[in-house]
């Protein structure tokens, strides 16, 4: 992942959008009596410097969620950054340094973990697949396959991880797929009823399951009534291939099915523009990450 | 565990809880315009009969979660429940059938599919690790490393999945860790305080690091004073098997810590009574779920 | 616009995202003890038969809302649309007529015509600028000087009217601004800016001031890396017409700014593809709709 | 409008109100990733200095919106008046001067102004109705036709312009109208119902369509029977005169229906007390306020 | 009061309204888990039918509570009502039959007594201070010291008790207290700054300590100047009768502070229109109803 | 009440927790116009410094209620406490000098005194009953009788008058009651369905009506599978006696049921554990305090 490509990638959420959803992540484990562990075993008064520290390698995002946890339970807490979102680091590397009430920062740290853990995850899956296409074309995207209630912090921590984003919900891009096809009666009927009724602000995609589907959708005319992006979807490298090279670089090409860290190589060095994979933000295991204190 | 006793885990939660969280997820996906592909493409009236397909072998939770994000697009659409969850699947089951309005069942999938894909990824997953203790005591528990929002539906998947709860929150029962005992100045101390302060319908579980600790703690007196549940935190095989001897049926004791597929079968042969695995909610992959048309 | 385009245009948003706005504003009116008034005078079992009435001729929009209203107040109320939204109709037409119970019509009542009244104004007053454009390539568009809270009822209605939707947000394309352009350094610095940072399902507008700036945005190599539309903010006519020329159908053009009923066929013939009133939301007056009881 | 009418009004609604209508209108703006435009353009650490400015003279209201938007997204913004609620201004007055993380104030601009144009535009055109009926006893009243959600800050926005509030809402007074006056049997029969079942601090109005339902207002027996204020509802100025000499001053009299700029003035002069104008709240266009970098 | 009078009384709040108090407390009651003993314990198709039974006599209000907070863990549940709201029910009088899912029953039973319980608590304590005025003109009137966020459904109680309402909250009229006065330097000051400023639809009550204050609140002139209620607080019962004299029933007198149901009859025989008394809401004990199975 | 018993309860839940309720609150009494009689009366830059003064002696529970209301209208207000919640106080003691805007701290007075006087009613209604306990081992318990919206204030209140907290929910313990017991078919099997079911996390109590049924319940063999708690519900004293020494301390034991001051101390001193007051929460009267201006 070049430097330019993280720069260019949407920067965070603003914490407006953040903090709901770390409030009710805490409302969730605080329950109705709180932290009754720390209520018995800590002085109300008492105080804790801890660190975030990273027990594995991996591409860090979701700080801010962890701010904005300990910020909700300890108004006055210190959090100071050790990292950026977006930096890789090795295990046992510091990422934060707090200072805060005891009892406010253990009961906001699983809520704080859960959070960054997760990010971190999807973040670092995100860049293993980015690292396996360097030199290529190909770009790194996401899909729609998020945990419900986090899209917008999972899509972050992909752009974190230096992938690109696909839409972020059924209304900002039209994507016409299988169902969609059937039901218009074919590929160009259903590109054409799309770009009749979509506004000009909005792009649109299409699914196609062969180069037959493919040539249908490239055929529209004018070429302004074509898709802007079109799907190959489970294509095999030599049909992608053949793709690439019917399509002439008129539409922008994203592969999509079956994509693993084992066969996205290929399937970059085919020459489409973007792969997409489900797996960053359904599947991606968790970056260990613990609070030590200090 | 037998069959009935799985199937005597507690119960999914009451729909009064689960749909605000399916309406949340859609108003997600949803955004402001709503679903622009099918408006775009799918007349107002079609109808849309489909069936939601097991794409791998797994463990199903999450059907109440389908069925509520359908409704809540087209309240009289029809939901015909082909297995329960808790059933394991073969590859190309189906596991409901639905016919409904066509737009409304194309802008409830991915929402429905979402919830359904995780929570059956999470019950698959926790099926695995019991598979592979089966025989011995031990239980598979979860922790509270879930995903923020999901708790309760997570920690039903785990039941689904033939594992058992740990605490739902920080309120609902009281768990000593190394930053409380610090702060108490000792495992004992510890129990000591939290027994003395914590209510008489909390379980109090504490964390020990070796088997020094693990003495400690037995030794409160009288034997009421001694902690519910101890957890026996990265011990090695051999400290556990002599935390059990012990023991000796005393106390509850959960193994944790560094628990993976590979090891979980020798951990449960120290005789412990339950091993908990943060994986099952922090890192299960999907399970892959589709709907197809009909 | 020939009718089947209007006919084409996206449909209502789901009552899934209308009924938390409508039962908002039954909140609203209703406040902490109801309607009094019916309360003291109206039997609890009475009922009514009434029909939304046309007090003066418009283009509707809004009836879901007035079936959403009362059917909140009276799960079994009858709604019998008798025109649908984007119809248009005389003074006196009939709209739809209910049978209900007596204090749920009447407390339900204003805040139906509320919402009835006022989207049906944006549709008209949008139609009113569609028909002065007939015949000609420009369509009219919104903007997002919509009423907060209330935005996707008021592009719906724009829709309705015969016009296009512009931006539902900050969040579904990119706009470049003065104020953009001014912090990137010019209008080709911002786009090049904007194209390396965006999503490739996002489209991006600019806004130029001047014909130079117009000739710097057509100026990006290659083809790919212009913007998608350009707005024209202010332009005279004959600037209107000079950029057309020089725009030579390789990008959508915008005009925008000081539009009103009377310039904007004189816009419209300049060649341009979009026209933009924020009128069209910011000020409409109300159509003014009524309840008769029967 | 006189300087002591002004000051009688009824102050600005706390923070505790506004701001949550604030933030709703910032998060329909910002959806789902936020502002991408100025993610794309401006520098995360970029300041922005700029002015709101009114572009063509008015009354103004709705200061504050602008200032809890701003500090919604950067709440160490500086957010200076330069003039209050309630004066009138002219074009290119300046309203108030901000120093901002310039991310934050593009963010909320769109919001800040669609509440304060819209805010204005309503205490604007109350203020053209106040200035035709000075130097008679009739005040400008406003009505519940006003925009969903938007209540509190409209009907405050009447009040900056001189106007004064009719009822807030279905529950803090009776208003008996033509369907109460029908379901009861009479104008008298209602008047002595609502009477009867009021609590002794709610008013009581009655709407009347004619002399002779006012004479059966008035008759009520003892005094304190009679409704508090009695509605003229669609009189010709001939019937309001003979209508205020018939009161003589014992009840309060609103004129209502089909009052325009052109009209009100005559209708005060007939003697009324008050004049209700739904175009207030309904209909009025926005006042055009820009925000201008400095 | 007369039994027609008391019928009279406004009615019960709508669903509408109730329905989100009744599910935040079952939210509150179900936790994350919900009733994890039924789910222990009572099979998933168990039926109960179900008795609620009044313990002691009393008044009863809020079934509406009971019946919602039923449907909302079974929509096909049967509620039966056999007294109304308002009645007056001896110790072992059914009040409801049920007939539902066994857990749904279960699981809202503690809900639906916490509310019915303490609604009923309300009513008959109200019946009890009504039944003490019997035959004067007094009528008992409740304060705005109501259950935070029950306050509509306390009041509504009240009313069942026979009992009136004052003021719903802060904003429907104007109580002028001693703070009040200080700040505007005297009662009459502050009556006539509070009648300059408040709307024409809202009442202003003015609380005097002393004859001399009462005095100075019926000099206002011209008499619609008055105060529409004044608040004699805490008079003994000669000067609540000297009061009653000198007002001469010009002007509501509500007598305040201090009343219990050993004073409140020598109050009422003074002559006073209305007693307020907090207790009715801040002090209540519950009516004891339970639910037995059948 | 010892000293070591109050330091022993669980804490003030967070201001995380407490917050929404205060702000909910002051939303119900602020309506739509807010305090309209501080509007009109005082003027907008006004300050008040007051006092919480306790009108008669008690315990004081809810302070932070007071902090959170007003510091909600005034953010800069200053609140000292003079005691702390927990402390018991004599009739015109100061609990808290405040220093504010007049306005809001007029607005904020009602909700201050509304949860303070009903928190600070259950802390010394509890207190009540735990004096008369005192010498004996008995605790004093709350139950799930509480005021919905208002649990875990209620419940801390409990523990600030030196009670001891049951259930917050129905999710944190299981107790078996009646109807439990009869869907199981008798106490043993139920105890033994619960226990199978049952999270090791979890508590079990198990509610008998004989001693029949206690000695079925002790019966349960390995002693583990016994319930953790035994309700002894509505046994005499002879039979709570009887029951005391036939479990001989191997079970929890608590006496429920028809508990007043008066017959608390007889139940104490028959050996059981804890006994249960509904009353606590459901029928305590408020302590008096007001806000006195200094």
């Amino acid at each position: 992942m070049t430097p330019q490509v993280q720069r260019a990638a949407l920067e965070a959420p603003p914490d407006l959008l953040i903090d709901p959803i770390v409030r009710a992540a805490l409302a969730e484990d605080l329950g109705r009596a709180g932290d009754i562990t720390a209520q018995a075993c800590i002085d109300p008064d008492a105080r804790l410097g801890a660190a975030f520290v990273a027990r594995k390698g991996g591409v860090i995002a979701g700080l801010a969620c962890a701010r904005l946890a300990l910020a909700a339970l300890d108004p006055a807490a210190v959090f100071q950054e050790r990292v950026q979102d977006g930096e890789t680091v090795e295990a046992g590397a510091v990422l934060a340094v707090i200072e805060a009430n005891a009892r406010a920062a253990l009961a906001a740290e699983r809520v704080a973990l859960n959070l960054l853990c997760r990010l971190s995850g999807v973040a670092t899956l995100t860049a293993a697949y980015v690292a396996q296409v360097a030199g290529t074309r190909a770009r790194i995207l996401d899909t729609r396959k998020t945990t419900p209630g986090l899209r917008i912090l999972e899509k972050y921590a992909v752009r974190r991880g230096g992938g690109s984003n696909h839409r972020f919900g059924l209304d900002d891009a039209i994507l016409i797929k299988d169902n969609h096809v059937a039901a218009c009666g074919g590929v160009g009927a259903a590109i054409d009823r799309a770009r009749e009724r979509a506004g000009h602000m909005v792009k649109i995609e299409v699914e196609v399951d062969s180069l037959d589907q493919l040539r249908e959708a490239l055929a529209r005319r004018p070429t302004i009534r074509r898709p802007d992006v079109i799907m190959l979807d489970n294509f095999g490298l030599d049909a992608l291939r053949e793709a690439v090279a019917l399509t002439a670089g008129q539409v922008i090409l994203e592969a999509s099915g079956g994509v693993d860290l084992a066969s996205v190589r290929a399937i970059a060095e085919t020459g489409v523009d973007y792969i997409s994979v489900g797996a960053l933000t359904h599947s991606a295991p968790i970056l260990d990450i613990g609070l030590d204190a200090l």
